[in-house]
């Protein structure tokens, strides 16, 4: 390989960190850990193969997702929400392909979520453009022994119909003690570490806060096509 | 009372307000919940009687504090550190006196407790000044049954014998569901909701975590005496 092809591509690498960089949005006000170096990391979507037990090499997993939160509003009640989108999620290169030992750094890049509820109407969910959602997977401690993940997840819940934006100041913590591969996908085990967690409105982000996010169950289902993602971060 | 009076207690209130916000030292980078009031609000001591299921007016509570903490360093294994030490707690007024549906605001102004282990030496742990640490009191729903409270809390962990001092991003919980009287003194049932809680280090507080904290059990003892207090909000 010629000097200038491998400068050539490097500098393609470089712009295309620089262009991921680009689509993540404002700056980060917030970090809740370490970022994930986007450069040469490349996008998976469906067709993409997991294999159990196995440590893949780093990369972009467009996934479908679904979750059931239930929101507690004083003077309302509690109310029990089904959504389902995609999430985004830059897997940096593990620091070891043996699935004993591996850890891997993730952030999520883009989320997008839907509901609806006889109540509160519609529901939508997004990633919270000024808080960085950081996570790991954590070793398996053995070749057949299921992994840890932890997610701290910024996002922003709208509901039209009250005229409410609402987001969360601490994190919402997916977590999965059970993660059998990389992605954990069609794995419907997830949930969030939390207890009342505080929301708090948008058009009044120092004041008390307006609800609670009392439980919050997830799955990572499997990889989504292209169009479809692009339809998703399109929305 | 004559109007000159009323304004020089009005003036001297605000002037207290001024001097405690003072007190708390730098600006906050990260408020993970709404700012308590400190004005009007007086320091409770040793001797401040507590009474079971009865909602006080607001105060700063100067309390003992005692915890048990696990610490994860990757390449070195866990470690189970005993500290003690005390708290300063910025109580605000209660929505209503009624136990059943109070409501109170808190935020945590100081900390210092200390621990010593074999072979991490001593540790000393502070309020992380760069975060504002809320929590909140929630109704018990009835006039004898527990209420629930909940403070996310920033803290420093300097280790001098690694010349290491980590800190963590996303709050650790402390919470108690099991709340009988405000405040919770003499509870030993306090703990931290968290799952492998990165902690990161000061001298570098982009990279990746240097520590995870595992596990948090907390008790709040009784009240200290004042000269007590003034000896710890000056270490």
């Amino acid at each position: 390989m010629s000097e200038s092809y491998e400068l050539g591509s490097q500098f393609r690498e470089f712009l295309k960190g620089v262009l991921d960089e680009k689509e993540r949005g404002p700056q980060y006000g917030v970090k809740w850990g370490a970022s994930v170096n986007l450069t040469g990391l490349k996008d998976n979507y469906k067709g993409t193969k997991v294999k159990p037990y196995t440590v893949p090499p780093g990369g972009i997993d467009n996934l479908a997702l679904h979750s059931t939160d239930i929101f507690r509003i004083p003077g309302k009640g509690e109310f029990s929400v089904d959504f389902s989108g995609y999430f985004r999620v830059a897997r940096d290169n593990p620091t070891t392909k043996d699935w004993s030992t591996f850890e891997i750094l993730v952030n999520i890049i883009d989320l997008k979520m839907y509901g609806k509820h006889k109540d509160l109407g519609e529901i939508a969910v997004s990633l919270n453009p000024d808080v960085l959602s950081t996570g790991q997977l954590f070793p398996a401690g053995a070749p057949q022994a299921p992994a840890k993940c932890r997610i701290a997840t910024g996002v922003v819940f709208d509901i039209p119909q009250f005229g409410l934006s609402v987001f969360n100041k601490e994190p919402i913590l997916l977590m999965n003690e059970h993660v059998t591969s990389v992605p954990p996908v069609d794995d419907p085990n997830g949930h969030a570490l939390l207890f009342l967690l505080p929301l708090f409105d948008r058009a009044n982000p120092s004041g008390k806060p307006v609800a609670h996010l009392t439980s919050l169950r997830y799955g990572a289902d499997n990889y989504i096509t292209e169009s479809e993602a692009k339809s998703f971060r399109e929305q």
